[in-house]
């Protein structure tokens, strides 16, 4: 268990009338319980805030006229970083997955599961099945890619990093659960805060669905395993944006910090697995 | 107000155990009724139903071991085929949409609409918003794709069928969802069952929310105003395979009628213009 | 007649030992005739010179060590911009053509004129042969795309800027190249200066293979019908870059301007017609 | 040295009058000597045979009228199946490869070299360079795709085959190609004849540039060192299809076969190297 602290400030400047959905918000579930937060919006506006599901975020909406718009979050979230005693060696056969899971079986804007499946079947057939087989694409997509910020962009697939050899963590996450995917697990991806990532940023990782429940997990090995705060989950990062913007709206700045309130040791390391559960 | 006479057989010969997701009922919803159906599946077997939402259909999932496999579901239903006598004009702003319609704003696998803004604005800006606006959308694809059967796979997206410039149903379903999404207007995609298709097959078309509900388009031109039955929704095709299969097996035939039973004049003309609503 | 002054100044720090092959020499050829021409390489460096056909144009190898590398380019360049009388009406049939033309028509990297034969043939087949039709495709991209500095990059080809309608003008040449193959009219990419191009830059444009001679068309309208001065001709923009570099070194500015000498009305306008020809 | 007779039979019902350019006939070069060949066109028509370097094939080029149409080529090959005692250990600097050759480094339709920079450096700097380097590439190749008759089609690029997974032997040439040119290695396709191929059909191979010779190389392991005869080079498959049609006219059947004369054991095995040179 441990403690986590999130700081979040987003500068625009709107040009015309416009209408954000932020996503921002720590989630709430099992796996973390958001301590105490502060939402701040200047000016002040009427927000809406709805919790969307699964993943148990709320989403914070708004409409802004011309001028200056600041957005700030801080949050202390209580992680139930619980790592099981016994990793699960099952994939759920089809049959049996429930019903809400099958979507994120089905190919996304940035995850085209169909065409990885025989690249998919090929590396990682004969790695046993579940918790280790999902390591095994983490490890394979880490050693495939290099971490080069600025070498995609927001149209950038998993098709595209695969052969473009190169990416950042949405990329990682996308190219993972393509892969995931692509033998049958279901895989969706997660947005967050990220503990030690440098530089400080949002974050994106994936979730795969391994015994009846979804494992948490982060190819790009930045972040200790006990530091991924989760926001919201979606098939890929199309679904996830930190904010939709409608109208026109200069992004002046994002200020991103993340902190793990009980850490002792200052210079902990990162974990040096592919993977994190929770 | 109409009633259909849908059928459809299926048969697989089945070479190792498999397991299967149908997406082939007839959904339960405000535009149309499900009088009757029958659903029999030989050899007989353990068959789980679970009723989807938005789109209100039963998904139908069973494990066949080797040997034939038969679906046949037979169902006659009630179209709602409500015209409203003032079609919407108003495209609901971004900030009004409900949190569940957001996700129809989202690029998908076979509808990347993120990469069609520029287009989309280019030609449809100055048609009037609403209802109109999505008929003109429909319209020019009508006018730049030629119904070519064969011409597109499995893989082909809205990318692929404008530069190419043929396609079949569902390919012409994914550029209008593409560019209706790229406008701001939330698209999505149906399967369903279409009097009058020739070949008869399942059929693909698609819905956009205005004013505050789906309304149902179809840029094909190939069925009657009053002919299309809903099954599954989705952000696009991906979503709703009639058969999702995992195990081998080999699909023999599949046999599609779809029939008016309340037409008089069985020389009735299709619909000519390119959408229809209910 | 008209007689165009060019200058082009290109400024590197090599950081290592670094390779050079320079395109930016006005081509030899019966539509120009280059009057005068200085080329000054600082430091000073061993240079070879090759004659490239069917271009006619010099290309420029050196190997720079660590430091700055200063490239001056000034020419007169005399332009016999012939219009012909009467336009070609003759699109050489596929028997006739010479075969050193023959590989114009296949599809290359930017122009995958294999995947517009249905497009091409839908919007143009209708059109007069030869002239009439090449002017058409110009303008027909100069309506589909909208001129965006920054909108592409060095990896966008022709069915990239179809869907993203936008470009500059290495795409709008890739995009007309494309079209005119799809048809069976031999069609490269022709990289040159351009009198009255803004922002002053390289230019790049297209020739169409008609009645038996190539003919320059440039479907960007941005220079004057005789201010188009050309360097190098190839496949498409992978085969007449300005410079391609094998080392390590970083550009530091691009200076271009090109005169039109003998223009008497400063204010002449620009060519509002899709083409040039000489 | 071997003897090896290759026989051709192409029959088309030709439509409508139709113009063919076939590129069938073995090259004449410093690899290969014809020995005796035979071309036969029925019904007889006026032929047009042009060589065309570097390849030193003879293009067929004819213009049929309706009815069937019947190409029959024979020939016998001496191949001087050269292995240099010493296999090359030098890629060609940059400043030294001779003009002509620039071109094989550029970037192609099938071949986007562009784009696996980094892929291609990642997996290869390491390797030592010249015919070792290659062998890698064709190694890596043959171990990352399958081959799979019908798995790809004619608009397949080497990006696609890298995602894909599987291929047929252009693709295998494809991929080989750009990671050969993103290296810095001039590389070239060639389509040719290849004893024991199984089934029975036309080869594609490349070519790669090492010491200032052109190395050939075939990823597919699927015929014998001394078994491969050339017929055409280009940037990649658009440039040698075996026939280029303009007109209406439908492919009947194709018949190669390819026999070396001098074996004397029918038994000899295949390469299981991933590499020929000659």
């Amino acid at each position: 268990m441990s403690r986590i602290s999130t700081h979040c400030e987003i500068h625009y400047t709107v040009t015309a009338r416009s209408s954000f959905a932020f996503a921002v918000l720590a989630a709430r579930n099992p796996h973390q319980q958001v301590i105490e937060e502060q939402l701040i919006i200047t000016p002040e506006l009427a927000t809406t805030r709805t919790r969307l599901e699964p993943s148990g975020h709320d989403l914070i909406r708004i409409v802004a006229e011309r001028g200056p718009l600041w957005l700030l979050y801080d949050a202390t979230i209580e992680l139930a970083a619980f790592v099981p005693p016994v990793a699960p060696t099952i994939e759920t056969p089809f049959a049996e997955l429930p019903t809400d899971v099958l979507e994120y079986l089905h190919p996304s804007r940035y995850c085209q599961s169909d065409l990885f499946a025989r690249l998919a079947n090929k590396e990682f057939r004969d790695v046993a099945p579940g918790f280790e087989r999902v390591t095994g694409i983490c490890n394979w997509v880490y050693e495939h890619l290099e971490y080069v910020p600025g070498s995609t962009d927001v149209s950038t697939s998993a098709v595209d990093v695969l052969v473009g050899g190169a990416g950042v963590c949405r990329d990682y996450a996308h190219l993972s659960i393509s892969l995931c995917r692509a033998l049958g697990i279901p895989a969706r991806y997660v947005s967050g805060y990220a503990v030690d990532l440098d530089p400080p940023d949002f974050h994106g990782f994936f979730e795969a669905y391994l015994g009846g429940a979804w494992y948490l997990f982060d190819a790009t090995r930045m972040a200790p395993i006990d530091g991924l705060v989760r926001i919201a989950v979606g098939r890929d990062a199309a679904d996830v944006a930190f904010a939709v913007l409608v109208g026109a709206a200069n992004l002046d700045s994002i200020v991103i910090s993340t902190i793990d309130l009980d850490r002792v040791d200052p210079n902990q390391t990162r974990t040096t697995a592919a993977i994190s559960t929770a």
